[in-house]
């Protein structure tokens, strides 16, 4: 007799979050043991699921188990036995174990505590080298369920609004950004490059799709051991055409960035509970130009400026600072930065030259996204990049986008640890990262 | 006055797809020309939008607008003009010109013909050196829409089963899959590898999720120029704990594989039109194992099998032939592949070490998935992998996941360029890569 596939996937286990519609009956369920505390006469052995942790009572009274030595923490089981209402808190249920049945077990004992609420105490650089265990507490588990929301939340957003999801070459030939932080890789005989942006191909696409999008990973070889970078890091990128202006472009990140704020309340709520997150509430984003933010830094709080081509970071807490106070926004965009310090493909300002169509978001006074309007007209771009001593020839595909015509565009960039880590709170971006690359570390 | 964003999306332009409620009505469109026909006392002017080529049309009699040498294929345009019904084709509705606003134009005209349904008689390799340009092409840029579907529906249909999405680095310092086929790369002075699978990573976050899937690229050293390797792809992988059997693994991807094509038939129909897909219809897939398949080839096709560790290209085309002649099946799973040839974290079958408890799944005659269970139990994953020579210290954090307890588990990869070639009948796999990278290729 051949056995066949069809497809259906029956559920044999119950979820937490189902169990008041199980009251009283007796159900299965499948997960790891996370904690056994040994009572006078019971124990409570607290069960990881998925996405729970559940509490579940042993009692020679009322299970037919023996607990025996080959229950520890770190099994997988299958427990069998009654949902109740737990007995001290009327809000929560609990189960009363009737049958185990251990699925694997542990070869050694958790060599760190996993099973508090939180992993207290321990040095970032533990955890991280640590992480198949560390992972497995609550609480850290909870930061990349998050982070997968807001990256499902970009997506989704985006989708309603006609993008295209596109995954480009990580493998590249050119750098988009160029300059040192690039890392270089033998390929074959030759040398080439990991992307540190999807940038040039999310341009070339607009003319294809009109709107692109892509979340996948860029490569910066940062030399620096900072509390901000990432040596690899997961982009949120997204490039549409037929703007009016590069309004459009913030107006969108606006957009998704209600939807993802929405999605994380409605679908993420024990993680954001957990964490103790503040979801920032996001009506309108208040829009400053550059020099009218240097001159609110002056005027209103007194600093010196030094640097008239971009902020300092002390400058972006004033700016962060100064939006909440003003017109209670934890965002702000910042608009219209100097040319110089903008890439090569950004579009100069027509009423003033020296400075860009070009946009910075702060959120909570940190920068987490770099946009802004693209040239598109390719005698533009070629005048550009002479003018700043660029070989047009060594961008021969890249200007084939330009030369056969494409419509006004731009876009931007949005790193995904890095929103992560300031909705968070989190001191350190490595703490938004679950396999964190930095100058030191390549493992786990 | 200061400007805000409050990312409400204003819909100015009408997509062809809603042109029936808008019929008798002026209303604007923005697009790319794609193509001029002029006729007598008139012209077509085909417009590209972001996924319909649109026929407006152009007459002194209704056009305020006196056509001229702007106007011409390449230039992105806003048109203002007013739906009606082809006069040819009652079925369908096209746009009399009232008015043209050029918004950019080309530098030259295309290198190319793109503006017919296919890029006739152009050769492969002509289509990916010019990419930016052809991939501007109806059919071609289908074809990625396409794939954005199969993407969609593996991640959509996971979602549904409580898998979380993960992002694991591509930065490694170990390969998973080992031996010649994996980039070096120089990480600030240490030697580190480009993340072949994500498979250390994924088994280690099944005590974290139980389940957990992801979408990215992976790296091949690929030192062969064929029609069915790429050297940068995209891995569909998921993993899931508390399996009962490896069987598990498989009916979840037949779900997988019921909802991709079920979605895109809902969501992806103009692209399949246009390039005359075939979805195939799946009820139940059928199972063979290894050994009776390869009876099977020697009994019923009177083939000579001269190994007996893996099948030939030929055989895997046989035994498609086979499951389509016996079961009307496209899809054949392949179970029990010989030990020898699968990885040091494949489960060996209890009933018979020398065979793994692992699976292909062939379409259409063809290799397009290989899973399996893993071994979960940290001492015989120690004892495997000493007996086949390995050293367990070099996988310290890996087997920390083992060691500390982790379910019975098991998944797959599914490569996505090898789905979407297979799906549409190609013949080389560049043709279902954008931007294919192979060992004479990485540009554009």
């Amino acid at each position: 007799m051949m056995e066949k596939m069809d497809g259906e996937i029956e559920k044999t286990c119950v979820e937490y979050r189902d169990f008041p519609a199980y009251a009283d009956r007796e159900v299965v369920m499948k997960g790891m043991i996370h904690r056994i505390r040994e009572m006078t006469g019971f124990a409570f052995v607290i069960i990881r699921t998925a996405r729970d942790v559940v509490q579940c009572v042993y009692s020679p009274d009322f299970s037919d188990y023996r607990m025996d030595e080959k229950v520890v923490e770190g099994c997988a089981v299958k427990i069998t036995g009654k949902i109740v209402k737990d007995q001290t808190r009327e809000d929560r249920y609990e189960m009363q174990i009737h049958d185990i049945e251990v699925l694997s077990s542990p070869a050694e004992q958790m060599p760190i505590v996993i099973n508090k609420k939180q992993l207290d105490n321990i040095p970032l650089d533990l955890n991280l080298n640590m992480r198949p265990v560390t992972l497995r507490n609550p609480k850290e588990r909870a930061v990349f369920k998050i982070q997968e929301g807001i990256a499902r939340g970009f997506r989704e957003f985006l989708f309603s609004q006609n993008f295209t999801e596109i995954r480009t070459p990580k493998i590249n030939a050119q750098g988009a950004e160029g300059g040192a932080n690039i890392f270089r890789l033998d390929y074959f005989g030759k040398q080439v490059f990991l992307a540190q942006s999807p940038q040039f191909y999310k341009q070339m696409l607009v003319p294809v799709y009109e709107r692109v999008f892509e979340v996948g990973p860029v490569f910066r070889a940062e030399h620096h051991d900072t509390s901000r970078h990432l040596n690899e890091y997961v982009s949120m990128d997204f490039e549409m055409g037929f703007i009016d202006s590069f309004y459009d472009i913030m107006n969108m990140e606006t957009g998704a960035l209600k939807y993802i704020m929405a999605l994380l309340k409605k679908d993420y709520a024990p993680e954001l509970a957990l964490l103790n997150v503040d979801l920032p509430a996001i009506g309108e984003i208040p829009v400053v130009k550059f020099m009218d933010a240097k001159e609110i830094i002056t005027k209103k709080y007194k600093k010196k400026i030094t640097d008239y081509r971009d902020f300092e970071p002390e400058e972006e807490q004033i700016l962060g600072k100064w939006a909440k106070q003003e017109y209670g926004s934890d965002f702000l965009f910042v608009t219209h930065y100097p040319s110089e310090k903008r890439p090569f493909y950004a579009m100069d300002d027509p009423a003033d030259p020296a400075y860009t169509l070009s946009f910075d978001l702060l959120f909570r006074g940190i920068e987490i996204t770099t946009g802004g309007q693209r040239i598109h007209d390719y005698g533009e771009q070629v005048a550009k990049m002479r003018a700043r001593g660029m070989d047009p020839a060594d961008f021969e595909s890249y200007l084939m986008a330009h030369k056969y015509g494409m419509p006004p565009h731009g876009g931007l960039g949005l790193g995904l640890e890095r929103i992560t880590m300031h909705l968070l709170g989190f001191k350190n971006v490595r703490s938004a990262s679950m396999f964190p690359r930095d100058i030191n570390r390549v493992t786990p």
